[in-house]
Parts: structure tokens; C-alpha cells; sequence
């Protein structure tokens, strides 16, 4: 087709070189066209890019449609509080203090509940704070006549500045006082630099300070009220959502090493996907700090009381990562170039297989504790499995010495020839003893998951789980709880009496 | 002493119980010196903590006195910003305006240059954008008459907030433009709901745009130009300090596992603080990424340019941090309940600790590499030694089959009694063999290293070595610089025409 198409387009201009070669001229465009093609394919690339955007924007939405939800929540507390100020304009009355509440709105309103009520705090007292103090600076200032006034206002702007900016370093303050520190900077410099009367300055900053708390509350209500976002909750379902991909990571390493060929291929279409899901749990300390951070302030809701102890999640966090550092090494060993020789590894396989599944049903099990917020009955138990395969995997390792060929390095030369395929090297061995020796070293890092998650329970005093109503009266009665306690001892005392 | 003082206090009150003990009564303080006790523990605790607070800032700014120069230059800026305008106060000339200069400087002034101008820049954009968007839909509602002019910015604000909000979710946005988004939700409400006619608006417009830049201006200039702290330079520096981290925690875990019984105790009085160093590693990835995505808006500063190839330190850094990830779990065999016998640790403690010196050698190298942004002359030769150290280990390792005893576990009760102590369990061995794979491990992973090491030198065209000027010439000319190369040729034809 091509060809038939080269022949039929009629005239053809033909260069003939030096060595004999002859060359086709193609015949040149002109700039209006050249220019015309560059700007199509600008436009193509540039709506492709733009397409794209939207594709992955698209993605975001629909893997979390709570994040669409809280944007249309902005844009409606935005709206509310613009139109209330729209109908009553910022140089009419409200002296230009307007600005204050839509800013405070598009400022302070947060994804949870509890960001926004850090933010709004931060904002509220940051303000308060240096509004008094720039007041006081300004009064005193005004005392001390028109030539010194710019000089101690500069002095102390410059002080009250730098110290403000120092304190954004210390990591206590960084953490939960980070915008309150920005907000009294830029109070205090506002203030302070503002140049009115003294009597002047309170109307204003009683203006500033209620269009603040109105914006403030607005967020708030907003946030709570309609679909909230809780960051203690977020906290909750981020350590339960860590604790089922660590299971399904260590689960999957394990079956993927011992996988012969295509035993997997049905079952899991994208098995890296899975496998690298302890890779979250490695990225997730920074958000786990400022939920917890944020959950301080919540007041209660759903199964949550407001001195839920939040502070443990990142005990539980840090236990899971030092979990997941291993599987990271036990993910290696999958990709590591040796491997032990097949009849080996089937050998250990079963084996191998048991602690691993015996020790994601733990994991599991942990996360259904905090996912149902009950003591599990079936935990103990469930250890005590996992413990008992660990002791079969250390016995089976123990088993292999069997097969080693110690006689081997005494009198590498003359055996050479005579060596039986029933005993093995050391090195052939290894791989498959380090995968083993991985496994128990996460059984053990498990246990301490178990121990953050049993003092979570105690401290939260969770209800042992209500299928087992025996069990259940047992735990009330042992459960440490003095009031608890005393109210048993002073039934017992009442039934003696009577 | 205490007991003569009872004597001598003269009368006490003592009341006996009907079990027959007696009990001192302490004569009862008034309420005011109880509030007064009170108070002054209250005062003494709060005292300890804002020392405490002191204390700790203090050992901030001695441990980074870069961070006390920065709130010192924050403090300028603010200063300065503020002074011009106090001797033209708010209220007369400037229209109110004066405040986005200050506001300007208090919330884009940032740590590093680039964070600055990155901070800059969204506000500058962001409010042009919105600007010109928010007088579009006020002309738009203007022409529209008065029942729809509400209904019309109402509906805009909503709109365009939302979907401001909901980009800053997207991770490419949210890395570089989350400010610039906000600041666009901002002006655009604030201009929407201002309610000036639309030509004074320009005028307006117009003023506050000058003040932003006059703002951003002046921020850029004091971070810039009294002593700057360039976000290039920090992750340069963060790169090579990480790496020495790196290979100090290497050596010092091993030789810790090796050590026996206080060999290390006088040279390091602090051995945990340096074999934790990987932990800094594992947790610096958010700080490198921001880094790196200020950099790339720095102008060229020190030795670096403007197109230095700061995206490929993300990628050493991601190396560096799957090498971390083997010395947790090499830590880890530190802590280990089971361990190898003396004698096995004995044997195979001299090519381990040479593993890991070479290895540590090789990174240290690197580190030496990228601090002076010269091609190392010694990798290779480094990298070759620490290859030939692993071998020995595997041979190593291989020789320790010797000492395995095959037979016991196939007789195991018979040949209880007649163990001889030259043969051991697999088990016995397996703590310093596991410890030695991972060795093998890490030193695979530091080749993953100088790859990315080898990758930004190619990139960045770092220069050879000065102290060895014959490797440095020959390495000149192999440097493909199609340039240089055509300098050469030049210079060659030029010779021979001669």
C-alpha cells in the first residue's frame, strides 16, 4: 500500500551525491505551517497533559470519596460565610474586620475534625495572646514620646519575631503550637504597627478577635456536623488497614518464595501489589503522629471517648515497623540471586508456611481486636499456634544438619568424585535457613505487637468479646478497675449483712 | 537527729484505735497557708518546666546556631517591613494595604532560599490568578443584575474553592503548589465578596499585587544575601552526613556482635548513639524530598548549579535507606537471645569485621565522593577489596560445615553420652551465619549505591580526583564532553598543521 501510494504521488525531486547515492528532496514546508504543526503538537501534549491530570484527579476521588465530600464542605463554608458579607460589604460598617472571618474560613478548615480544632485554637489564642501584648507594647511606646516610639516598636517586633521563629524549631512546639506561632507574629507585627489610638485599638481588636471566633465556630460545626472526619478514627482504621497489609505481606513473601511456578497465577492477578503493602506501614510514622496529635483534641465520638488513649497507636505503630523492617529482608531474600537447590526447599516448605500463616492469623487477629474495639478470646491461643510452629521450624533446621556433608572440607580433593547427592553444602542451605531464621526473628517482633495491643486494650479497657459470655464475666471480674472493685467488695459485704 | 527533734517538739495529740495502736494527729494548717503551700508548688513546677523549655531551646540553637542567624534575619525582615510602614501608618496613603507587605514577609520568610522563593512564588501566582478570575465573575455578575449578582459569586466561590481544595490533595500538586492553592481560594473569595465597582477594583488589585511583590521582594533578598541556608546545599550536606551515619553504624554493630567484654568500652563512651545513626536514614525521606523540590528552585550557589541533579539524591537516598533497612535487622542479631558459641564467634570474627570495614570504607568513600563533588580515583579498588572480603566470608562460611555434626540427630540418643565438643549443632552456628548473610546482603546493596553515587557524578560532571593528575588527565579525555572532545580534536589538527 505504502509503496503503491509513493509511486502514484507523481513528481519527485532527486539530489545525486559524489559516492554515487542518490537522495529524495522532500519538499521543504513553509514557516506558517511549520509553526502551525509546532502549536498542534504543543496543544495535543498539552491536553494530553492536562487529561491525564484529570484521569489521576478522577482516581483520587473515587478510591476516597470522603476527600470529595470534605472539598465540597470547604466551598460550602466558604460560600456561607462570603455571602453573609457579600450582602453587608467590607467598607460599609464591619470596618474592613470582614476579611478576618472569610480568611479565618479558608485557613483553619482542616480534612478532620481535630486538625481543625488545633488550627482553630492555634489561631484564636495566637491572636488573643499578641493582640494584649502589642497592645501593651503600643501603650508603653506612646508613653515614651514620638522619638523613641519607632525605635522600641522595631525593637520589639524584631524580638518578640525572631523568639517566635525559634520556638517553630522546638519539635514540642512544632508540633501542636507550628501555626499558633505564625499567627502571633503576624498579630503582633499587624498591631503593633498598625499606628492607631490606643482607645482606637480595642474597638478593632474586638472586632478582629469576634470575626475570628465566628469564622472558628463556623469550621468547626461544619466539620463536625456534616460527614465527619474524626482523626482519631483515621488513626484507628489507618492502624487496623497497616495491621491487614503487614499480615498479607508477610503471608505473601513467604508463598511467593516457596511459589513452584504458577501456583499463585490464578489466585492473585497482582501479587506484587499485595507483597509490598508493608512498604505503607514503613511510610506511615508521620501520620500517625499528627492524627494522634489531633485526636487529643477531639471530643468524643462513635466508639471513642475523649481520653481514648491515642498515644498508644504509636506504640503499636512503631512495634508494626519494627516488624515490617524484617519482612523487608524477608522480601529480599526473594529477590536474591541464591537460591537453595528445589528438593530443600520443598523440605522446608510446610513448615515454613505454618509460622508464616500462623503468624499473619495473629496479626490479623490484632487488628480485628482494635477493629472491633473488643478483647479477642481466641488470641492466646492463637500465639501459642504460632510459638508451636516456630519450635517445628527450629526443629526442622535442626533436622538439616543431617544433610550436610561434613567430611567434605577436611579432604576437598581425593571425595570429590564420590560425592553423593544426598548430602549438601552448607551454602545451599543458607537461603532457605536465613528465610526460616527471618521468620522466627518476626514471630518475635510479632509478640511485641501483641503486648502494645494487649496494654492498648487494658488501658482503653476494651470488652472481652461477647461470643463468649463465660469468658466475658471471668475478664470483668479480673479486670483491675477500683471502682469496679469497690462496688464488688461492698455487694459482697451487703449479701453478708443481709 | 530526727528522732531527738520528735522529742523535743514539745506536746502531741494522740488518738488510740479500737485495735489498740495509738495514731499521731498532725495539728491541721489554716486554708490560707494550705492555698499558699499549693500555690507554691504550682509556681515551682511551672518554674522547672519553663526552664526545662529554656534548656532545651538553648541546646537547639548551640547544636544549629544556623537556625538562631535564621529567626535573627526573620526578625529583620519583619523589622524592617514593618518600620516602613509605621512611619506611613495603615490608615492614610496606602489604602489598608500596607498589611499584605507584612503579612507577605511573615508567612513566606522560610528556613532555606528555596523554600522562600518557592513560598514566593505561590503567593504570587496564586493571587494573580485568582485576582483576575475573581474580577472576571464580578463582571460577569454585575451585568447580570442584582437578584443574580449573589447567586452567581455564591456559586463561584463554591465551585472554585472546592476544586482548589480538592487539588490539594493530588500529590504532584500538593508537593509544590499546596500554598499557592490556598492563597487562590483566598484572594478569589475575598476579591469575589469585596463588593467594590469593578473599576476600583483594578486600582485595588493593582496596590496589593505591589505590596505582595514588594514583600516577597524583600524576603528573598534577606534570605539570599545574609548568610543564606540554600536547600541544595542542606540535602547535599544531609546525603553525606547520613552516609558517614551509615557507615558508622555499620562497623560499630559488628564490631558490638564481636566484641568481647569491654573492648570498645574506653574508645566509645556513647556506642548507641553511633551504631542508631542508620535510624536517621530511615526517617529522612519527607526532609529530602521537600529539599530536593526547593532546590530545583535555587539559582546557581557554591559549587552547584542551577540544573545540579538534586532529583537524583532522592534516588541515593532511597539506596542508602534499603541499606538501613539490613542494618536494623543486623542490629537486631546484636540484641538476639540466641548466640553463637565464643569459639565459632571467635573464628569468623576477623573476616567479618573486615567485610565490614571495607564495606564501611567503600560508603565513607562515597560520602568523600559527594562532599567534594570529585570523581573518587579508589572506588573501584575499594569496591574490589570489599568483593574480596565477602568472598572469604563465603568461604568462610563454607569451612564451617566441617565443624557440623551430620550424624547426631540420625542417632540421636545412642551418641549422646560420646558428643565430642568439636562438632556442633546447625543451630549453634546459625546466629553468626545469619549475621554473616546479612553482611553479604549490605555489601550487595552498597553496589546499588555506588551505582546511584556513579549515576549523579556522570549527571552533575564531577571532576576526577587532584591528587593524582595522571588518572585525572586520563580521565579527562574520557569524559565524553562532546565540547572538550572537539577542543581536543582542534587542538590536534592545529599540531599537526604546525
Amino acid at each position: 500500500m505504502a509503496h503503491q501510494e509513493k509511486e502514484t504521488s507523481g513528481l519527485e525531486w532527486r539530489i545525486t551525491l559524489g559516492d554515487g547515492s542518490s537522495k529524495s528532496l522532500v519538499p521543504e514546508t513553509g514557516p506558517v505551517s511549520r509553526i502551525w504543526m509546532w502549536l498542534k503538537g504543543l496543544m495535543a501534549g498539552l491536553v494530553l497533559k492536562v487529561w491525564k491530570f484529570l484521569n489521576k484527579a478522577w482516581d483520587i476521588g473515587v478510591e476516597d470519596p470522603r476527600k470529595v465530600i470534605h472539598c465540597l464542605k470547604a466551598g460550602m463554608a466558604l460560600t456561607v460565610v462570603s455571602l453573609v458579607y457579600f450582602t453587608r460589604p467590607l467598607y460599609e460598617g464591619v470596618g474592613g474586620n470582614a476579611m478576618w472571618a472569610v480568611m479565618t474560613v479558608v485557613v483553619v478548615f482542616e480534612n478532620t475534625v481535630g486538625a481543625t480544632i488545633s488550627k482553630s485554637l492555634n489561631r484564636v489564642i495566637g491572636t488573643t495572646l499578641a493582640g494584649f501584648l502589642a497592645f501593651g507594647v503600643h501603650w508603653v511606646a506612646s508613653l515614651s514620646g514620638q522619638k523613641f516610639e519607632p525605635l522600641i516598636i522595631g525593637a520589639s517586633v524584631f524580638l518578640l519575631a525572631s523568639a517566635a521563629t525559634f520556638s517553630r524549631f522546638i519539635p514540642s512546639v512544632k508540633a501542636r503550637f507550628d501555626y499558633g506561632a505564625l499567627i502571633f507574629i503576624l498579630t503582633f507585627s499587624l498591631v503593633a504597627v498598625s499606628g492607631y489610638r490606643v482607645d482606637k485599638l480595642f474597638a478593632l481588636a474586638h472586632q478582629r478577635i469576634s470575626t475570628i471566633i465566628i469564622g472558628t465556630c463556623l469550621c468547626i460545626l461544619v466539620t463536625m456536623l456534616i460527614c465527619p472526619i474524626w482523626a482519631g478514627q483515621e488513626l484507628h482504621a489507618l492502624t487496623c488497614r497497616n495491621m491487614d497489609k503487614l499480615a498479607g505481606s508477610l503471608e505473601g513473601c513467604v508463598e511467593e518464595y516457596f511459589d513452584n511456578n504458577g501456583e499463585l497465577e490464578d489466585s492473585d492477578k497482582h501479587p506484587d501489589k499485595k507483597l509490598l503493602g508493608y512498604k505503607c506501614v514503613l511510610n506511615s510514622k508521620t501520620t500517625e503522629e499528627s492524627m494522634a496529635n489531633f485526636a487529643r483534641l477531639e471530643p468524643a465520638h462513635g466508639r471513642f471517648n475523649f481520653k481514648h488513649p491515642w498515644q498508644q497507636y504509636l506504640k503499636i505503630g512503631s512495634s508494626m515497623r519494627s516488624c515490617a523492617y524484617s519482612i523487608e529482608a524477608l522480601n529480599s531474600c526473594i529477590d536474591s540471586e541464591n537460591q537453595a537447590p528445589e528438593f530443600i526447599k520443598k523440605r522446608m516448605s510446610n513448615v515454613c508456611l505454618k509460622v508464616s500463616s500462623n503468624s499473619s492469623c495473629v496479626i490479623k487477629e490484632l487488628a480485628k481486636t482494635i477493629k472491633t474495639l473488643k478483647k479477642s478470646s481466641s488470641i492466646d491461643f492463637l500465639v501459642e499456634e504460632m510459638s508451636s510452629a516456630v519450635q517445628d521450624l527450629q526443629n526442622e533446621i535442626k533436622s538439616l544438619s543431617s544433610l550436610l556433608s561434613p567430611a567434605e572440607l577436611l579432604l576437598p580433593e581425593s571425595k570429590e568424585t564420590e560425592k553423593t547427592t544426598s548430602t549438601i553444602h552448607l551454602l545451599e542451605v543458607l537461603p532457605v535457613v536465613i528465610l526460616a531464621s527471618l521468620l522466627i526473628d518476626i514471630s518475635s517482633r510479632i509478640q511485641d505487637i501483641v503486648k502494645t495491643v494487649e496494654e492498648l486494650a487494658n488501658v482503653a479497657e476494651f470488652k472481652a468479646e461477647a461470643d463468649d459470655k463465660a469468658k466475658q464475666n471471668q475478664a470483668n471480674i479480673n479486670r483491675i478497675v477500683p471502682s469496679q472493685q469497690n462496688d464488688d467488695q461492698q455487694t459482697m459485704k451487703a449479701l453478708e449483712r443481709a
